[in-house]
């Protein structure tokens, strides 16, 4: 086991409260008065989620992007946001960036925390506070065998846009890996529907794994299937398959419900067989996600 | 101004919801489903807030005693935790202090984020989530000319707890600073009674001056009133009062009201006057708090 898995089990003994879900889905989910909350903190790192010479704009944005995505694997509506904010190079392009995000997924800040770094870099935090819009509000555990495996947009924009940036590249576009877009729509019209639903963050096989585990099925995706961007060679399909921060929800649907919102058909859930994924007949072979979300160099 | 206070005032301009109280109060305050949701996010970095060989299981200790004291502060009973944990040198010590101080407050953790370090300061973040158990939910506003200043207990243990941690001296009596207790009983008796109350993080000066100000009134403070620990140099009063992490209660009652729970009266709300504040009637000379809860070197 990682030193995060280990950290994590450990963790795992102090939260028995149902809302925090055995601390393996996106959020916790909790009913208060006559609403149901789903609440995620999501934590970054300069030179583990973003580069060092980044754009604190982009920062800002990504750090909301991505909790919000984990509201949108559970068909929430955003309610507000708390920020945990180390001072850094250029806080006013952060402020900016926080800005634009905010408005873009209309939502507001509702309060949060000012530190001083002492040196090392910078890390920044954010929790989500949602409004579940149906209930029972999707889990990663609900897939059955028979079922549907849909994703809502392709797979491999992030890692492409991670690799220009990191080289320099000025003619590639990056928005994707700066930028990503939170599926909350997308997760809006899903949640009645899905026997599961989880964002992709770590890595599409990685994260269909865990969908598979918490399920006790097997995921048997086809790779054909799964978009990619044009621009991706073909021999990076799999790559692309292991690596994280699309943000595309992964929905698991009755056979013969359709999506309301566009997404492809990827692959079928199947009983618990001797792998929880198969890739065109196989488990994969080699990593297949990132378990901390660490910019891979 | 400080940087600190600059990134605050441009952060405001995105937190126009009622919720975020113009991020000018311990918490944001939000009606859900028939009941107001308490929720506050403190951050703490290694080298700032804590001192690098500290012993990682006070430091959990603290993250969590520092946000419950928020709630305190709004007299809001605790539903649960949000973790960042950014893994460090000994994540099972701060597993084993998380789990008493959740025991201890009788909270679970709901969820959360863990990622790797890049090489720096080890940084932790935790996100609080209470109800409300009266409305309105007390904010630093409220304080009226007349009004009597409570305190719930001494200040200056946490400043003599830090200086013998960071000395070695190990025949003083250190919790103060490790390991401080958030009034949550406390806030919870005076909530419905206060017209103004806040917790005292970052210096009893620095923190009634920010109540005075919101609340637009001046705090006429009397020094000898305040209750120092019993080993405190008496040429020292006067800087205790300008330390921070003590988390005891600042609460502003009307003229004639009897705390219900163990507090000393410190002094007195005037109209508006020169200064937010008056120590023995003058304005405090020099620096009167922590801007942003630096551990004091």
């Amino acid at each position: 086991m990682s030193r995060e898995s280990n950290f994590i089990a450990a963790l795992r003994a102090l939260a028995p409260h149902p809302a925090a879900r055995g601390l393996a889905d996106d959020c916790a989910v909790l009913d208060v008065g006559g609403e149901t909350l789903v609440m995620t903190h999501d934590m970054m790192v300069e030179g583990v989620h973003w580069l060092p010479d980044q754009d604190p704009a982009d920062v800002a944005w990504k750090i909301v992007a991505t909790n919000l995505s984990d509201l949108a694997a559970k068909g929430a509506e955003p309610i507000g946001v708390l920020l945990g904010y180390m001072l850094g190079a250029d806080d006013a392009r952060f402020v900016e960036g926080l800005a634009e995000a905010l408005t873009a997924f209309d939502v507001p800040l509702l309060g949060g925390d000012t530190v001083s770094g002492s040196g090392g870099g910078q890390a920044v935090g954010l929790t989500a506070l949602g409004r579940a819009t149906c209930r029972p509000v999707p889990s990663r555990s609900g897939a059955r065998p028979g079922d549907i495996v849909w994703i809502t947009g392709p797979i491999g924009a992030a890692m492409l846009g991670f690799e220009a940036l990191r080289d320099g590249d000025a003619t590639a576009d990056t928005t994707a890996f700066r930028r990503p877009v939170p599926r909350l729509a997308e997760g809006r019209a899903l949640a009645p529907l899905a026997s599961a639903m989880m964002d992709i963050s770590d890595g599409l096989l990685l994260d269909a794994t865990r969908l598979a585990q918490a399920s006790e099925v097997t995921l048997a995706l086809e790779s054909a299937q799964v978009l990619v961007p044009a621009s991706l060679p073909p021999a990076r399909r799999m790559e692309a398959m292991t690596w994280g921060d699309d943000y595309e929800l992964l929905a698991i649907l009755p056979a013969g419900v359709q999506p309301p919102c566009p997404a492809h058909r990827i692959g079928m859930v199947t009983p618990s067989g001797k792998f929880p994924l198969l890739v065109d007949g196989a488990p994969p072979a080699g990593r297949i996600g990132y378990e901390h979300g660490n910019v891979p160099s």
